[in-house]
C-alpha cells in the first residue's frame, strides 16, 4: 500500500530507472538469476564461460521482469513464473548472441561482445544451446499454451531479424517496413513475456490481450528510443558506441524520416553512405546534423511517446497497486532514456 | 510379405542406397516434404529462398525417415508422425545452416552452401527461424514427452558442436572425447528421431530404449564413416570436397588413431598442420598416406561396423517385416558409403 502511494506520486515525472520494478521483484529476480546460472551450466566449460559473459554481465532483465510483474499483477501466487521468466531471458540472450554475429557491433552493455572475444562460431552455438535450454524450461513448466506463445514469438523474432537484413542498405525502406521489423524483432518478445502473466493466472482473453498490448507497445517504444540513441551523443554515457546502425547500413526510423525530408544533395549523401556503404569519418556527424535539421530525432522520440501512451492505456483496466505502478514506471524508463 | 522376403534375401550384401526405406515410406515422405515446404514459408522472401536451398536441395531425409519407419514398425497408424518427421528435419536443417557458419566448408550435397551464397548472417537467422518452426510443429502435435525428447536433443547437439570446437586443433584429443562429440552432435538426433516412433505408438519403455539404441548406434556409425570419407578420394564422387576436416583442424577418429601410432617426426607433422594450422598443398595427401600406413581409416571403418552391428541387434526384438528390413538396410547404407 505504501508503495502504491509512492508510485502515484512519482508517476508524473519520468525517471531513468527500473528501481521500482527491481525493488518490487527483488526476491523473484534473485530466484530467476539463480535458475539462469544453474541452467546455463554444461560439462562443456566454454558454454557457461561464454553464456556467463552475456547472461551474468548484469543486463537489465527487463523481459523476464515483465513476466514476473504481470504474473503478480494478475494475482498469480505460484512458482511457475520463475521458470518462465528464465526461459524468456534465455531466448533474449540467444538472440543477442546471434545478433552479435550479425551486427559485428563492438560494444554491448559496455563490455566487449562475446563475439569479439570468442569469435562467431561459439556465439552461434552457445546461442543455440541457450535457445534449447529455454524450450527445456518451458517443457518442464508443461503449458502447451505458453510453449505456443513463445515458439511463435521465436519464429517471428527470426523473421524480423531477417527482414532487418533485407531492408539494410535499402534507402527506399518505408516507415511501415521499419515498424514491421521492430515489431517482430523486439516487440514480439516484450508482448509474449507480458502476456504469459495473464496465462499463468488463468485470466480472461481480454486481460491476456491487454497485457500483450502493453508489452508490444512498450517494446516498440523501447526500440524507437534505442534507434534514436544510436545517433545521440548521450549514448556514449551509456557505455555504448554511437553510430553502430549507421556503420551497419541499417535503415532505422531517424534515417527514414531524414530521407523523407531530404533534398537531392542530401539524398545522394544517404545513398553513398548507407546504400553503397562508402563512409568517411565526417559522415556520421553530418548524418546526425541532417537528422537534427529535419527534426528526425525529435519525431522518433515523439512516436516513442505515442507508443508509450498506448502501453499505459493498456494497463488502465488492471487494479491499481505496486505492480501496475512498477509496470507504468517501466514505460517511463524506456522513454526517459531518450530525454 | 513379399517385401519382407526380398529384405531377407538382400540383407546379407551391403547396398549403397536407401531405396527400400524410401520406397516403403514414399507416400509418407511426400507428405513430409509438402509440410516442410509449407512451413518454411514466410512473408520475408529471403527465408523460403535460403531455406529452400538447403531443405529442398534433395537431402536424404534420413532422420525424418527414421521417425516415419519406427512409427510404422511400432504399429502406429495415425498422422502425427508426419508433423514430427518435419520437425526433426527442421532441427537438422537449422543445425546444418549454423554448421555452415562454423565450418566455412565450400560444398555440401554437391551444391554451394547457403552460407557461401548468402553470407553468415542470413544462415544464422534462417537457422533460428527453422528451429523455431520445429518447436511450433511439436507444440501443434501437443506431446510434452516428445517436446522433452527433442528439446533435450537440441541442447545436447549444441553442446556437441561446442565440444567439437573445443577439441579442434587439440592433438591430445582422445578417442573417448571424439566419441563424446559425435555422440552429441550427430547420434543424439538419430536416437531421438527413432525413439519418437515408440512414443507415438505408446509402446513400452523397453521398446523406446531399443529404438533409441538403434538410432544412437546408427548415428555414431554414420558419423564415423563421414569422418573417414573426409580423407577418402571416393568422397569426390559424392560431390563433396575431401579434406574439409583437415583444413578446419578438426580432430576426428582417423587423426586420433594416426596420432596414436605416430613417431616423433609424424607427431611434428600433425602438430604443425592441425594444431598450428600451418598447412601446405602437399600436406593433405601426406596425412592420408600416414593414415593408410597406420591403418587408421580401416580401423575407423571397423569401429563403424561394430556400431552398425549394435544398431542391428537393437532391432532384433521387433517383428520382422518391411519396416524392420528397411531400417536394417539403412545401417547397410551408412556403412556401404565406406566401402
Amino acid at each position: 500500500m505504501a508503495l502504491a502511494v509512492t508510485a502515484t506520486e512519482k508517476r508524473t515525472e519520468p525517471t531513468a530507472s527500473l528501481d521500482r520494478l527491481t525493488a518490487l521483484l527483488e526476491a523473484d529476480l534473485a530466484r530467476v538469476n539463480t535458475l539462469i546460472l544453474k541452467r546455463m551450466q554444461s560439462p562443456v566449460a566454454l558454454i557457461p564461460q561464454l553464456a556467463g559473459h552475456i547472461v551474468a554481465a548484469g543486463g537489465k532483465r527487463l523481459r523476464p521482469m515483465l513476466t514476473l510483474a504481470t504474473s503478480r499483477l494478475c494475482g498469480y501466487s505460484g512458482e511457475r513464473h520463475i521458470t518462465l521468466a528464465a526461459a524468456v531471458e534465455f531466448i533474449h540472450t540467444a538472440t543477442l548472441l546471434h545478433d552479435d554475429v550479425v551486427d559485428a557491433s563492438d560494444l554491448r552493455r559496455g563490455l566487449a561482445t562475446a563475439n569479439a572475444v570468442w569469435g562467431n562460431k561459439p556465439s552461434v552455438l552457445v546461442g543455440d544451446f541457450l535457445f534449447s535450454r529455454a524450450f527445456e524450461l518451458m517443457v518442464e513448466d508443461g503449458s502447451l499454451r505458453i510453449l505456443e506463445i513463445l515458439s511463435r514469438a521465436s519464429a517471428v523474432i527470426a523473421e524480423g531479424e531477417v527482414l532487418q537484413l533485407v531492408t539494410s542498405n535499402d534507402v527506399t525502406t518505408t516507415e511501415a517496413a521499419y515498424l514491421e521489423v521492430i515489431n517482430a524483432k523486439t516487440a514480439q518478445l516484450f508482448a509474449a513475456a507480458s502476456r504469459i502473466g495473464a496465462v499463468l493466472a488463468e485470466r480472461s482473453a481480454a486481460e491476456e490481450a491487454a497485457l500483450e498490448s502493453y508489452g508490444r507497445n512498450l517494446g516498440i517504444a523501447f526500440q524507437l528510443i534505442d534507434d534514436m540513441l544510436d545517433y545521440s551523443a548521450h549514448q556514449a554515457e551509456l557505455g555504448k558506441t554511437v553510430g553502430d546502425d549507421f556503420r551497419d547500413g541499417k535503415i532505422t526510423l531517424p534515417v527514414v524520416l531524414a530521407l523523407r525530408a531530404a533534398d537531392d544533395r542530401e539524398r545522394r549523401f544517404w545513398c553513398r553512405t548507407l546504400e553503397r556503404m562508402e563512409q568517411r569519418e565526417e559522415d556520421l556527424p553530418h548524418a546526425i546534423e541532417l537528422m537534427r535539421q529535419h527534426g528526425a530525432l525529435a519525431a522518433t522520440l515523439e512516436r516513442a511517446r505515442d507508443y508509450g501512451a498506448a502501453a499505459r492505456r493498456a494497463l488502465a483496466s488492471f487494479r491499481d497497486g505496486p505492480e501496475r505502478a512498477a509496470l507504468d514506471e517501466a514505460i517511463d524508463f524506456c522513454l526517459a532514456r531518450g530525454y
